[in-house]
Parts: C-alpha cells; structure tokens; sequence
C-alpha cells in the first residue's frame, strides 16, 4: 500500500533532488471583506488533477521539473505575528537549503513573512506585484500587520524603488500619494512589465501575484473583486516576460474558493501556477 | 449610541445639502423570466463598504461629494401601477427641491416612474438608455407597463428621436422595425456615444442604465443576460463621455443578486455607481 | 421521430381518458419576499424522472393510473387579475369535462383562480389548507389580490366555517383574530386533520398545499421558510387521511427552486406529487 | 425624504426609550475552519423584514416593545485584543445607562467582550450556554482568545459552577474532563434546562446561544456543523423556560450566511431572535 | 386540451417538414474530471425561452425556419458502447429521411456515434472541431471510447487531414505531436478559420462545437475549463464563415449546468444555438 | 521537509500496524440521475480536519486507533468491469494481510467489487445494507453492473436470506417482489436492527452504507434524495448495536459534493465515520 500525497500534480520529486519548494500559507485572519482564502493553496492542489502537466504555451512538462509541494503548515488563526513567523521559518529553510520558495496564499498579509525571510538573504532586493490593490496603507483600523498594509511592510524593508505594481486599480487617494512618492506604481493595466523586466536583470527579485488583479470574469473567487482587471493571457504573457530574471522567491495569493462556485478560479490558478513553475524552472 | 445608517458609501450628507438624491425602487413583477432585481439596491448599498470612496479613474473622491441615499421604498408587488405612481412621487419630491434623482432598481419598468417625474419637469426631454434589450415592445402577453415595453412607453412621453439606445441586441424583429423609426438605436455595441453626447450638450438627458448591456462574464448576475455585451471599461468611458452633459436623472437597474453567486455583479454595480455619482457631482 | 412529452413522470395517458389533469401556474408577480415559484411546476416535472412510479407506502404505482399532464400555460407577470382569469378558465374547462384539476404553483394566490371555477361548480365547497402561513389578510400594502389574502378572498367566496387551516405558525395578530371567528385554524401543527377529515366526509372538498407547511430543514426550496414546521411523514399521513372525501380539486404551490440549491425540496415535491395523485386515484 | 435604519424589525425605538440594546460584533478572526459569521448580524438585519412582527407562540408583538438596534461597530480583523475591547465598552456603555445588551454575533469569541462588561457591573454572574461545542480548551494553537476557548476564559472570570452548558456534542477529551470538574455540562440534548432555571431563579444570568447547538439540517449555515443537534422547537422551548429569570445579557452568534445557500439559517435566527427579543420584554 | 412540447424554442414543425433535426445525447459517463453535461440537452431547451427567435446579427428568425427537436433519448450510463449505437441509430434514421441532424450533448464522446452514422452516408467526410482539448489520446485510463479519445477515433474514420482543430490549448505533448502529423491542428485561438471555409467549399463537413472552446469567464459551465479561450463574438462569426458549407450535421456539447450557477453559459448556448440554426437554414 | 499526507484525520499509522485500511473508491459511472459521488471519498478527507478525533458518544478517541488510509486509486470512468476489478483487487490486498477494509465510495455499485473480494475469503458472508433504494434491479437500461442492481449482483453472490436491507423507501414494484422472497428487506425504517445483530452473532458481515438512507434534511448532498428517511441519531445507533459482530469489511457511499453547498453532509459523513471506525476497533 502506497501513501497517497497531497501535492500539486507532478510536483512529488525528493526534496533534495527539488530546486523550487511549494508550501502553503493558509491564513486570512486580516481579511477585512470576504473571507475564505485559507483554503486556496487546499483547492489548488486537489483540482490540479484537471489539468495536464504539459504547456502549450511554453512547449515544456511538468514532468521534466524538479518541484518539491511540502503541503500546508497548520497556521493560528488570530494571531498574525505568530502565523508570520512560521511562515518565515518555512520559507528560511528552503533558502537556507538553497532552494526556491513558492508559497501558495492566503491572503495578501502572508507575502511579509516570506518577503522577510528571502530578505535576509538578499539583502538587495527588489519586489515585483501584481495587484487590483495598492496594499500601502500604514494601518487598517489600527492595524498594522493587515493584508491592505502589506506592501507598506515590504517597502519598510526593501526601501524605495524596490516595489514595482502593476494593474493597481483600487486604493485610497493617501495610497496612490504614496506610490507616487516611493514605489513604481503601473495604474490600472500591466503595461510597462517588459521595460521592468530589463530594469531588474541581474537584480534578486520577489515576485508576488495577488490573483486579483485578473478581471473579475474570469477570477471571480477572491474576495474583493475589482471590475478592470487583466486578462489571462495578458498577466500570463506578463509573467513569461520574467523568465531571465533572478526570482529568488514567488508566491500566488488571494484565491477564495467559497466566491468561486463554478470552479473557474481554481482552474485558472492551476494552470497559471504550472505556467509560472516551468517558467521558473529551465 | 448613534444611528447606524442604511446608505451607499459616503453617500449620508444631510437631504438639504445633497446635490443628488439616491434611492431604490425594489420591484420586478413584470419580469417575465428569472426575478430577483428587487434585491438589487439593498445588495449595492450592502457591499458598497467593500469598494474606496476614491477613484483613480477620476482622481476624485466620493468624501468630497454632497450625496444622500434615502433608501427604499416599500413598493406593491403585484401592482405595477400603484408602484409607478410612488416612484414617480419621490422623483418628483427631489425636483422640486431643486436636486437630481439617482434611482437603483428593480427591473427597468421603474424607469418608467422617474420618467414621467422628470418629463413633467423638463418637457423637452432626451434619453439615454444603455441596454441589451431594445425594451420597445407594445405589450407583453396583453401588458402594457412591463419591463419589455419601458422604452415604448418613455417613447410615447418624449417622441421620435429623443431616445437614443446602445448595446442593443436582443428583440423582437419588430422591435427594431420600431427603433428604425422611432429612435436612434446602436446595435450591438456602444459605438457611437460621443457622437451622441455632442448632439445632446445643452439639452436636458436622462441616463437610464439596464446592466445587462455588459458582458454576462462580468455581469452575470441580472435576469435575462445576453453574451456578446459590452465591457466594464467600455461601459465606463461611455458614461465619462456624458460628463458635459445636463443630465436632470439617472438610474441603474436590473441587478438581480439572486443570479449572482459569486458577488462580482454587485461589487461591479458598486464600483460604477461610484464613477456615475463622481462624474455628476463636480 | 417521436414527440417528446414534458409531463409529470408517467402522467401521459390520453386527455379524454383522464381522471385528474395536472397543470402549472407558474406566476409569482405578487409574491412579496423572495420570489422563483414561477419556476415550481417546471422543476418538478424535470426532476420527476429521478423517482420511481412506485409507492411503497400506498403499494401503488403511477403505471396504473389514468392522469394527464397539461403542461404550463403562459402567464402574464404583472397582471394578476389576467392571471387569474386564466387559470380559472383552465380549471373550468378540466371541470366541464367531467375531469378533477390538479393545479401545480406558482405562488399562492393561483389558488385563487382554480378555487374560483370550482366555486362555480360546486357552490358548497369546503377548502383544507396546509399552510405555515394563515394568508388572511384583507390586503397587502394596498394589493387585494396577493399571495398574503388568497384565503381571505376564498373566505369571501365560500364563507365562515368552510376553510380548515392546518400547520399555521406565522401571520399578524389581526389575521389570527379573523381565524378565530371566521376559519378553522389548527396552529403550528397538523393536528385534528383525522377529525377534520371525519366532519367533511360526502362534502366536496378543495385541497390546497402550500409545501412550507414543512420544515425548512426538510423543504428550504420556498420564498418564505418558516421553522417549527411539519415532517414529511405527517405531511404524507395527514393527505392520506383524506383519501375517503370528495376531493374536487387541488393544489401544489409554493415551490422556489432558486432557493433549493441541493435538490432536495423539487425532490420531495415530486414524491410527495406521486402519493397525492396514488392517493386520489383508486 | 426620512432616513432609512438599518435595524432588526420594528426595534427602532429611541435609544432613551429602550430597555434592550441590540448590537453586531461582526467578527470572525479567529475562526479556525470555515469563516463568515462576521456577516450574520448584517444578514439577520436584512432579512428580518421577512418575518412577521407578532408572535403565535407566545401572543406578543414587537410593536408592543422597546428595543433599540445600535447596528454595527466596524470592528478590526487581525486583532483580537483590540476587538474584544471595542465590544467590551458598547456593552458597558448601554449596561451604565441600565439597558440590557443583546449582542448578534460573529464567532463566540466576542461573548468574551460581552461578558467582560456584564461580569464588571454583575461580580456573580452566571453563563447559560447553548452550543455544540464545549469551547473549553486552554489555547488553541497557541491562542489564547480563541472562538474554541472562549467558555475557558469565561469560567476565568465567573469560577467553578456558574457555567451551564448545553447541547454539548464536540470537544476534545481534555474539554470533556475539564467539565467535570469546572462546569454544569449538560451532553447531547438540552435536557436539564428546566431544572438550571429553577437553580438560577434570583441570579445575575448571561445566556450565550452558539447556534450550532441546533441540528445542522434546521441550521447549515455554520462554520463548523455538527450532525445530531436540537431542534428548532426544542430550543425555542428551552429559552422560554428561562423567561423568569433575572436575564442581564444575551448573545446569538455564529451564523454564517456564506454556508447558508437557501437562507434557511438566516430566517431561522431573525426568528428565534424575535422569540427571545418577545421572551425578554414583558 | 394542447399537449405541451419540450422543445427549443420555435423548432416544432412537423419532422416530415423539417430540414434540420435536433436530438439530445444525454451521456456523461466517460467524464474524467467534473460530469453533470448529461444534463445539458434539457436546460438547453427549457432556457431557450428567455431568448428570442429573432436575430439581429444574421437578421433572420427561427419562426421562418423548419426545425424539429426530437428531444433526449434515454441513453444506458456505465455502458458507452450501447449508447454510441443509440445515437448513432438516431443519426442514421434522421440522414435517411434526407435531413440534417443537430445533437445537443452530452460529453464530447457522444460525437463519436453522430460522426460513425454521417460516415456511413458521405464517406469523403470532413470534421471541423472548435475545442479547448485536443482530444486525441489513443486511451485514457485503458478506456478507448473516452470523451479524450473522441477525434482520435472520429480520426480512425475519416483518415489524415480531414480534421480541423480551432481553439486546442490543452493537451498531453503526444497528442499535439500527434496532430502535427495527422491533423490541421490551429493552436490557442480560433485563426485560420476562414481559409479551412475555403479549403472545404464542396465538401461534406461535420461541425463538433466543445463549447469548451469559449473562455471560461463566458462559459464557466463545463466540466474541465480552460483559461485563455474564445470570446463568444469569435466563435460566432467563425460558426457564421461557415455558412457556404455543405454541413452534413453538427453538434454542440460539454455544457455541465451543474457547474453554471448564475446560468450564463446555459443562455449563451441557447443564443449559439439559435445562431446556428439560422446559419443552417437558408 | 515533512511529506502531507492526504488521509482522514489520525489514520496515519504505519500500514503494517493497521488494523482497518480506508481506501477510497472515486468512481460514479453508472450513476443514472445526478452524478458526483466520485468526489466523495476526496472531500471526507478535506473536511475531517473539522471533527475532533474523540467521541463524546463512545467516550474514544481516534489518536488511539490503528487505522491507516490508503488514498484514492485512479479510476477509470466509463468501464465499470475494469474498475471492479481494480476495486476488487485492492481490498484483496488488504484481505491478504489480515486487515479489515473500509471503502468510501463513490456511488454504490463500487461495494460489488469490495464485496466480490471479500466473499472469495469468508464464503458464508452476510450482508446488512442501509439504503434508501432497494438497488435489487436485474438490470438498468440493460446495464448489468448498475448501480441499481447493485444489491441483485451481490445476492448472486450470497445468496438467499444472506442480505438484511434497512430504510429501503424506493424502488420497482417487481424489486420488493424479489426481496420479499429472497432479502430480508426492512421497509422505510431502521426497525429491526437489533434482532438481525443477533441473529448474525458470529457470522462474518458485510456493512454497506448507503448514506441516502438518512433524511435529505440530514444529508443533502446525494444524487437521489428520498424523503421520509433516518435521523443520524437513528443511524448512528444502529451502527452501534452492531458492534459485537464479525465485521469483515465495510463501506460508506453516495455522498456527492456538488449537491451539499451548505457542507452538512460532508461534514456528517466525517463525523459517522468516525463513529463507525471508533465502534470496528476496540
């Protein structure tokens, strides 16, 4: 009798042999609106089955890769210190044993505790998000560790021009002064990644996408939806533009299964999250 | 202890302040396939505290504005007369304190109700409609007031050429031999509005938007959707293009929440509301 | 190429044959709260398929009975009165022809119609409903003929004395005072129906069932769930208590589907349909 | 033009007026499995208005009462700590101008905030509890004020024996051995509860209704569902029985409308609340 | 008393008159991933009333057509190799009598009894098939008659060449090597369409119609989704550049209502439908 | 790096230590109505992490049971004879090293193969059988491994008098007819559970589980809901009293995740399988 793994398919080689480690951060204790993302990285894996491990888009398989899905941590629930610790220590390990770091969200506040480990490492680091939302509130309602601030806390590490935003299409005017001032914010479409993707050769890159930023229509389950958004061609060509890059670490966030009832959703970050892992690996 | 309001989002300035006065008309006996618009305008007012008061479209903020939503009125179902006259009656109530009516359906009958108010006010009046359906038909299985017929009825209030109708594509073959003659139809697509909006400067307009003119992928949740529609952007820049405009009502219908399982029809009609209450407020 | 019915599960014998003619009203303009019952009779003959025609409970079985299924006519949504009018033309005509209707909601007020044609046929008509509602009120925010007075105007037509309620928990003060002078109300429970069936024995009876008589967790699928109602077990033993009386009509209603997204209450409908029309055929 | 409350039928008194004080603590943070209690307040608002304001089971009307709905605090998800305060001064506030809170929550760990204030103002005070979890653990996941350890901190406050639990089905074993020693745990059923409210006769007493103590098919929307609960009618009969008591607080909590898909839930709850509004006020 | 038809709206001529004749294929059983299309037929016909007949793209109307909808056969689930005999004995029967047979699925297996009938009749047979999945595997799971074998096998009939992919963007590398040598296989979009209309002037085609094909933000009621597909203005004008073409039958399948929630991609069928139907007839 | 297992909550001791082996059966081939019991198995697993592994009702805990959960095999749709086979084969497996199976269906015809595999070891087998449907057809459609003739196949195996059946409440007339003479069928309740125990002390058995026994208030989500069914109190206990038996294998089926929006009936499997697991082992 076998022990049946819960990975995302085709991603079950040895972790010494892995050179990107998958693992989940189900966490949405800051979600201010809809709640229901702690169990996106659970969905993505168990519905990855209706997808094929090959892309015709990138003519590569899956099953050439050496992908590692370590699974999901159990997180605390209330309390956002303690769920950004573990998940720093996770992905800390992972970097420390010279792999890749791939976190499945969550919502958007988990991205600071990888951000943070991949940051001792690099301490020159550059940050690259897509997103419907600005994220760079000091506080939300006296918060500071809140997903609608977790941008903020990365800029309070990686300092100014290290953030580069695209499809940002939802804030409060204090937000957008803000980008203004210290981060590269591309306002509503993704135009402008491929001069970003030359800016940042060479450079060590955090890449963190907040599903989000995709219109509505075709990812409707998130939990705050935003009419506008990017097609998935468009944020998947975006992605591809990456591909020379140095990414020292990713993570895909946001995805709210109880919003998605038909499945799209689901579907659609399975097979970005195969598109964007046989980008990463050669 | 204070007084939890039932309003839009930023939208509680005192009644004699407001510059526009919203409120819903929550009614759809007439529909003749799937109901649920009756839900329509509670839903907005409840999700609307999931949206920003700002909008990087317009650089402009809702806190800025001088807006009162005074909520529903309990509306007769099964009576679609006594219903018309209580809208009409409000309507009325905000001309004549000298304020613009912002009416939230229900089914798009209830435009006939604000109509008539408005055309009692400013006879020589024009209309605007946005709409998948050409809503032209005389009667619908011997009914005269249904929400197929409203623009045949509003036609017999302002005359040939004063209606003009974009997004049209569904009808009965005899409702576009009417349009052909009767008013200015747009089929298909949106195309044509700024053309539009230069023959209707200076002229006293009613904007009456059926969402169903969007795509169901990013509207799916109103009664009778209709694919091929126009998108959100498209949309907006077609109400941003009526900014010039002397426009003495507006309403927005048709969101039926029942059919809506994943809430991106609401947060859509929230966000766009936000954008028509910026654009007619300065 | 044979004709595809759309009939109730083994209902398809010929009309001239036919002992009961079951039709659909499939109309809800007046329904205040949630409406979807105009969708009530079309389900249940498109779920009839997943029962089977055998009742272990009667040992009986759907293949031995002379029942035809007339289908829906199309009702005007916004008019009642022409609704009305409609339906008591199709009972009248099933009643000339010697035949006993079997009128499948809709909402509640349809009964109206079908009682109306059997009044005219039977002028002492005693009516048993079942019903979580007393539906007594003399009018409805100014509506005469909506689905909250459909008693009140049976009251009017048959009289003090001639309508027992059964199951009855939610209603105003003023329509349980008119119940105590004017009907027979069994409150929240079906109790007395054995004694009810004793007293109206050689009468000619029209039964009406407005299917929240049952308990939400057991029927959810209806505009307005009530707790604390009845099991379908005593649900089924108190109709086939009546199964000696001169049964000259009945009905089905209230039936939502939007409101049944697992199924279950189109499900029991359908079965409960098969043992009432066991029941009333020998 | 009136402003439109947003408050729970017909408890919209003046705050001066009013003997109890109804208030949301819509708050989830720390709910371990599946989320969205933070909307029941809201839901129960809305849907109040599908109910009747009177009474069968117990011939009153809430016309007749004095009841105030404070609506909602926006209350900080993320944090805990600064949450339970926020409740903890609404319930102080309305328990110094000498009104009866009645708090709708959110996930039972907002009872601690209540609590807090009702144990300031009553030192001997005693907890009913409705539930199906015994919510006795010392921590859960390193958390402290956790949703599964709110009745342990409780007890922290009132001591051995003033907690009477009922309705107890799902727990650790641990929570189990904890009751023996520290609680009044009624298992199973709700037996017991007459004989509770003759011991409590004369005492300062703060009823906790976790709704999952009722059977999930009467109430699925819930985030942690437990098969083999009470009944709609045997709780209500329960509560009834506490109608003599010397009640200085109450609570309903942890609906949760997204698991909710027939409204089921919601109407049963806008109901019992009506019962238990009707239960308190002579 | 009129016997209610079940059939797309407008297509209940008489079959001795009809030139195009409709038949359901209501069969999911080789469903890998999510089934549910064997329901797909009847929610075709029974929304096919919240369109209308008329088209104002090809301005033309059903009620000047001559169709027959035949409706579902009763297809044996768990034995594949009966039900391709049914529906291939239904083509057969429909091609004798000189018309034209247009199947509603079902999965996309049942393409393959359609395809064995046609065959039989015009050897030289061309297919075009619009699909998001390549669908050419020679097994799956060992199981030869499988919905991913389906053009595999419909290949084994009409031989090399003779099968036109549009819209293909998932798929096992084996099969896209496979296409490369033995089919015209148009990757990702719908391109080329117009020249493959060119190349088949004269010849005998067969249109398969996966509704797959579309994006899933517009058809998000299918079993196995894809991102990045067809927007429904693009599948209908290369459906309309077919129209010179000597189409011998057609079919259109995988619509899955259980997983069309809000109904979009159920009303969007019944708008192609229509379409087609009127690209049909002259 | 730790591996995530996928496996019902605390079955995760070493196979070898095991004394009962889950495995899980995903297949619904012959599902005639509403199909979905392949993701039966998968979603107990996801949603066991809601229950508690101690059991108030039998005072044990799961944590100190040996029981090991082998995962899902992939099984191929559309042939029912290959995945008996495969079904068999496991269980054989299991059977071989000493072990007891417990399969999670899945629809039921899955137990003929566990069954088939069982039998070969204990020759003299008895079976008790908890359903709402007889399942006792010659065949369906001329499928003889149907679903529906599931009970008919193993009775060829067992033979007369070696079946007891509870709850039955559908079916063929001509199917009571054969369990009169060949089953010992228990109609409509649960009656008589305790006298079969007896009966079958020292036998070896057989139990399968049909979860559409229970009440489709309790348990929703299955393809044929059958009002009028067992309370989980009722089923739960007659579970229990059959703990003194030989139980040589075990199943539990029928539970469809897309019919169960609310999750109740996920959740209620989790927890009687709990129940059933903590009664097989001591």
């Amino acid at each position: 009798m076998q022990i049946e793994r819960n990975a995302f398919i085709a991603c079950d080689c040895d972790y010494s042999e892995a050179n990107t480690v998958i693992f989940g951060a189900p966490f949405d204790s800051t979600t201010s609106y809809r709640p229901g993302t702690r169990f996106g990285s659970r969905a993505i894996r168990g519905e990855s089955y209706g997808i094929e491990t090959y892309s015709p888009y990138q003519d590569k398989d899956l099953l050439d890769c050496k992908i590692f899905d370590a699974g999901d941590p159990e997180l605390p629930m209330g309390s956002s210190d303690m769920a950004l610790e573990q998940i720093e220590d996770i992905a800390a390990e992972i970097l420390a044993d010279g792999k890749r770091p791939f976190m499945l969200g969550g919502e958007h506040l988990v991205t600071l505790g990888a951000v943070r480990a991949v940051h001792k490492k690099y301490n020159d680091l550059y940050i690259i998000q897509f997103d419907a939302h600005a994220d760079l509130r000091d506080d939300y309602l006296g918060v500071k560790n809140s997903h609608a601030c977790v941008m903020r806390r990365c800029h309070e590490l990686v300092g100014d021009g290290h953030i580069y935003q695209f499809g940002i299409r939802s804030g409060e005017r204090e937000e957008f002064r803000f980008a203004a001032e210290h981060t590269k914010m591309h306002k509503l479409t993704l135009d402008g990644i491929e001069k970003a993707a030359e800016e940042l050769r060479g450079k060590n890159v955090y890449v963190t996408v907040d599903m989000d930023v995709l219109d509505p229509s075709e990812f409707p389950g998130t939990g705050t939806p935003e009419a506008g958004g990017a097609r998935f061609g468009e944020l998947l060509n975006a992605l591809l533009s990456l591909k020379e890059l140095n990414i020292v670490g990713m993570d895909m966030n946001e995805l709210s299964p109880p919003y998605d009832p038909s499945g799209i959703s689901t579907a659609l970050s399975c097979k970005l999250l195969r598109e964007m892992l046989l980008m990463l690996e050669a």
